[in-house]
């Protein structure tokens, strides 16, 4: 739904009666009645998605000193990357399609180029862009020698899955500017997929790293809640939302965790001790841990075709080289998680709006946000607690599907990157079977706080990038990582590069 | 307001569209939309009111072990406290005008009476009540040496102050059987300052154990929250409510803390690690720890006025004999953090009975609860988030107080026990004035998490019990239970037995 169809529903949605009546029938039709607020649940409900630290004895990691500065945890991460290959060295070509940290680092160490100089290029070359979904602020460089090059664009609010912002212009996908990026984070997936800087960050609040990571064909990953303190971020959802990275090789991905991961002030997690830090050692590659996968067949094939076929295909590769067996589990309640989920993220978000939003003339937004903020704010004080009790629910039932396996494996999203209609770029658009099939896999990285990796492993019969994500224990970075770093070796696509974004860069 | 003003107030808030208008009215004259849906607060929030453990480095206190069973606490409890003063001694005497645990313990010993004695006396003693406010389970005896006597009257549902239930009969107050004990725990205040047993538990979310011990003249005591296990309480309201306990003395309040303080199993708190726990030494009565107590004055001083000097002159009694001095502080935002409390224990009592309360004819409840549950019901998932952002600001607000001094001193509550009215006995009362003047000290206590204990001081010109209350920083049950026992010794009424409840008691 877009363009006039759309309007008329939010016109309906924000009066004052018909509105009342519609939510009350969105909420009935969504089974919120019937799988939160009308739910029984033994268990008292946990506000907070933290999980004690526990030690997990992770093989081919090493122990961290909780007291190094980000500088010096990144040199610690250097040391655990594996030894550059013949390729990389080679003149110092990229080892990927697009430039690595790694390469950057080298190549102002042997002077083959200084940052200025690449700041400068970057600079023109985005200055070369009308779009304003290019819009940028330029930063200042931060510790680690890193360059910030500016913001990019999001959907509106962080309020939906499209990346379609009618403000700032519809985020492209680079292999084919026809089609969404995904969001929230939609930007971050791009300038990384095309290949204008190695790493981005967003805020993944119900798959907001993960799902553009997966449509743009880029990493992302969005480590345990409670790893990486939240300052600088706006609060928009104060239990759901994390920062994760997008980056175009998961060693990039790595090295940005190594550089932001630490201590979260205490009054963010009530009392939590900080949890220790390990690192992965990707340097052995001849002891790769052994890992189990558990999947939930049903869940698993609820995507497209190709999707499917990919992502299988992917877990063979696993279990050929490595001999990594992947178990079949049940997860009960999948449905009744993303509503409380849900119910959650918009509960919080709509608190910490609120101030905003009374100086905000509403049409200004996109219709989709206006849908949004209208739902957002529907439930009750007992609606939110319940959802709540559902939170501590499926952390046992995840706590028990952990003692059978190391990861949950599922597609990232359910369907490729889709078209960007005409009128959604004016209004924003309401399609919530592509937002559902986007959404359906993201739910227990926010809700339960669990860390989740994305890794491009193929493509679809268009050429547009397919994901697939890795849901780790509660502090299991090192395994999450070593197992992205095995997929990549087996599954990095030809050489491809997006070809269409960078005729559009070309353009004038 | 009782009786049938009572009933049409309640008719209107159940109907369905004045009612939504009186919530509307009611919420705004109690400024919830100024001070809690329309404040800005910058703060993220805070759901559940867990502090860090911190060394405090307190004098004359003993560590102990986290690994000892309850009896062998018990027994570390009892080394801590003072030798027996000749009163005791005497011929087992009592020490107060009533039995303590180790008149009990002592007795047993020395063959003077049994356990089963003990029981069958006291069961004979509660037979001969007809008062429906006195049924009871009998229970079984328990670690410790224990004997549960029973589950003694409350107010329904825990949701009022009053202690007046029209079910089982209104608790009366043993120093006036034509008055409240207050509540919710009454019952558990009445048995204790009758004289029937030396200690009870109750369950205080709004200061439901130390409103009745003040009302009673006996000591209530609640630890920190996350101190005591929540195992075996009706999860009525998860993040404010606390097992607290009702004693004659602070040494018994203490020995029986030392029984069920214990580690808080994980999933209850998310990732607190267990508290350590320290015991007071309280025989070295030469070595008294120096303390500051901290006061707001306007807020200590709205109470009657028979409470204030009692609690002005007990006050003094402590700079008196120890040189503890009282600060002047000041307590912003008392009134915002009050609503803040209410709409978190209404929102989270509502999801935590709403799958009983489908089955129940609301009809069957007291007017005073159904009034509650109606407004209970009322707050939306943002105004609920929202408080706990103020729970956050709360929190900075009184670490700041304990920068400055070791406790913050109140009246327990601002008004002694007032009479049960005829017409309340039936629907309950809807005495929202003397209902705040109760409840106006005991926000912090649960809101924010902090330990507290009341003691009683004296009495007033009706010879109707003051409790005076002591608030802590996190986790200092020590200094507050060395403070108490000061007090306690500087205060010891009069042996004033509780008459009126005896001649209730002889009366069949």
């Amino acid at each position: 739904m877009a363009g006039f169809l759309a309007k008329i529903f939010v016109w309906f949605l924000e009066s004052r009666i018909f509105g009342a009546l519609l939510l009350y029938i969105l909420k009935k039709n969504n089974l919120i009645h019937k799988l939160v607020s009308n739910a029984v649940v033994e268990e008292s409900p946990v506000f907070v998605p933290l999980h004690p630290f526990e030690e997990l004895n992770e093989k081919e990691v090493k122990h961290i000193n909780s007291d190094l500065s980000p500088s010096e945890q990144v040199q610690q991460a250097i040391g655990c990357l594996p030894l550059p290959s013949k390729k990389i060295v080679n003149g110092l070509k990229p080892s990927f399609c697009r430039w690595t940290i790694m390469d950057y680092s080298k190549a102002y160490t042997s002077g083959e180029i200084t940052p200025y100089k690449v700041a400068e290029r970057l600079v023109a070359a985005i200055r070369r862009l009308k779009e304003s979904t290019l819009r940028y602020e330029r930063g200042e460089p931060i510790s680690c020698g890193a360059i910030i090059i500016g913001k990019t664009n999001m959907h509106e609010l962080g309020a939906g899955t499209s990346g379609i912002n009618p403000h700032y212009g519809a985020t492209r996908n680079p292999y084919d500017p026809g089609r969404i990026t995904g969001g929230s984070s939609g930007g971050s997936a791009a300038v990384v997929a095309a290949g204008l800087c190695p790493v981005a960050l967003g805020v993944d609040g119900g798959g907001s790293v993960r799902m553009p990571a997966a449509l743009c064909g880029v990493v992302g990953f969005k480590p345990t809640f409670g790893r990486v303190p939240h300052s600088g971020v706006l609060p928009l959802n104060w239990t759901v939302g994390m920062v994760g990275v997008l980056a175009g090789t998961i060693e990039d991905a790595f090295l940005v965790y190594a550089a932001i991961n630490g201590p979260v002030p205490s009054h963010e997690t009530s009392a939590i001790p900080p949890p220790k830090v390990y690192f992965p050692i990707l340097q052995a590659t001849n002891s790769v841990p052994n890992i189990t996968l558990a999947r939930s067949r049903e869940w698993f094939n609820d995507c497209s075709d190709d999707i499917r076929t990919c992502c299988s295909q992917a877990l063979y590769k696993l279990y050929e080289k490595y001999g990594w067996k992947t178990v079949d589990v049940t997860i009960p309640d999948i449905e009744a998680m993303r509503l409380a989920h849900y119910l959650t993220i918009g509960s919080e978000c709509t608190a910490a709006l609120s101030s905003y939003l009374e100086n905000l003339d509403i049409a200004e937004s996109g219709w989709d946000v206006r849908v949004a903020l209208s739902v957002y704010g529907a439930f009750s004080g007992e609606e939110y607690i319940k959802a709540q009790k559902l939170r501590n629910r499926q952390m046992k039932v995840h706590r028990n599907i952990f003692t059978k396996a190391d990861v949950i494996v599922t597609p990232t999203v359910g369907v490729t990157a889709y078209p960007i209609l005409n009128d959604a770029l004016q209004t924003g658009e309401l399609d919530y079977i592509n937002g559902a099939a986007l959404v359906r896999f993201q739910i227990a990285g926010n809700f339960l706080g669990l860390p989740a990796v994305t890794v491009p492993v193929g493509y679809d019969k268009k050429g547009l990038p397919i994901g697939l994500q890795f849901i780790g224990r509660p502090w299991s970075e090192p395994t999450l990582i070593h197992i992205a770093y095995a997929m990549q070796s087996l599954c990095i696509p030809e050489c491809r590069k997006p070809q269409a974004f960078y005729d559009l860069l070309k353009k004038d």
